[in-house]
């Protein structure tokens, strides 16, 4: 399957829907079922010590996972999560974090595919996680 | 198993030493094994649309489970998520949540088990999960 | 919601379909959303050292759910595993083993709930899991 | 890190302490923190209608990631997997499957990663999964 949005396009639909997340991430490669993005972590991602919360790593995922598919899909603002499995697996780096994603399965009715999260600058994953998304039917 | 820490330890632990979520989250009932925990539902942990987001009820998962752990072991705060999986149900209510967890198996380095989340006033749950912490061991 | 099959039915049900595991099960209480399930274990479900294997404790957990959701919605075979996240929490005792699983979510779609395992005569769970289904449409 | 088993240690570890699953699996592919392993599939993989069972899977996915950790660790019999969550992605073509397990992470009391799983001569993965498994303390 080929891409239905581009960057610039998953971009403008990010500001339009989701505007308070939206300044936090930019997605900085984008092929068929695979997507990196970026997180701009600021203080309200941190926890007690500096380092990035689990929420917003669960975050990070969710959002990178959701618009890896979008990409595919094209703009679906109704896209839910079914189901998130995260394991966490070092304590990240101060810094910006970015996800790699992945679609492993995009049906009809599910997409299913995986995520690895890192700091910026450390080759080893931060956490990794696996999503589920349902898809709206096409009405 | 007897219970380590009282509803007010936990209270005052939280208080200490994560003040910056302490304010939205409230123990109300605590036996050995199991805990009820409320989360005071603000702007911050809403999504377009006004219902609760998916981070938020992580956080509340993860928070409560934190918790259900802490009260059988007493208070480390160096615990940590491992592994968490979250199945998200149905759209949640408007309105605050509450989280009942259960610890299923607290051996020496890990604590396991899971949490069903309610909106309040809604019997069905709007998501399960099940988490893993490690404990840090004692020095 | 009602139940749509009775133990018998069940039992019936997996005869015909599925007459190579069906002599290790048995559906020892039904209600709506709730079901135990037995499980004899024999030779081929034991690991070295002659304790429960892991696929065997996933077979239970699986064929357990499955049970839960057809007494819900009717024999439909074609209902299959999406996801089964399970944690392993204790050594399983010699002898055989029971499943309680509950229905958290029937969709048109999808069935989501979990399963508690024990070895007969222990009463802390062996292993938790949750699960998803995907339901056919009706044609 | 680097490996302290070889492909041909692995075979003969597996050999010597699990006879009976022994012959289904081979090592294929080797390097640190990644396997491949091929899975011979015979009549007690199968269900009705004659695709590979879900509890195989299971056993593939667990097996591999125990091999792709004991090649990390040494010869430890007594790693045990604490948890699995695994998504069934496609229906499994008829013949071999085989498995590429990564370790993401191997701290000292856990091994944490990730496995998908293949139809020989499909290039989309029927499964994937994530393992953690617990690493007995050295005595």
């Amino acid at each position: 399957m080929s891409l239905k949005m581009s960057i610039e396009e998953l971009r403008e639909f990010m500001a339009d829907v989701f505007p308070q997340v939206d300044d936090a991430f930019e997605v900085t490669e984008l092929a068929p079922n695979v997507i990196t993005v970026r997180m701009k972590i600021s203080d309200r991602h941190l926890r007690p010590g500096g380092t990035v919360s689990g929420p917003s790593m669960f975050l990070l995922a969710d959002c990178a996972y959701y618009l890896a598919t979008l990409a595919m899909i094209g703009p679906k603002a109704l896209a839910v999560t079914t189901n998130c499995s995260i394991d966490f697996l070092r304590k990240p780096a101060p810094g910006d974090m970015f996800a790699k994603a992945r679609v492993l399965k995009l049906g009809k009715m599910l997409s299913v595919g995986d995520v690895l999260l890192f700091s910026e600058g450390v080759s080893e994953p931060v956490a990794r996680a696996s999503l589920t998304y349902s898809i709206p039917p096409v009405k």
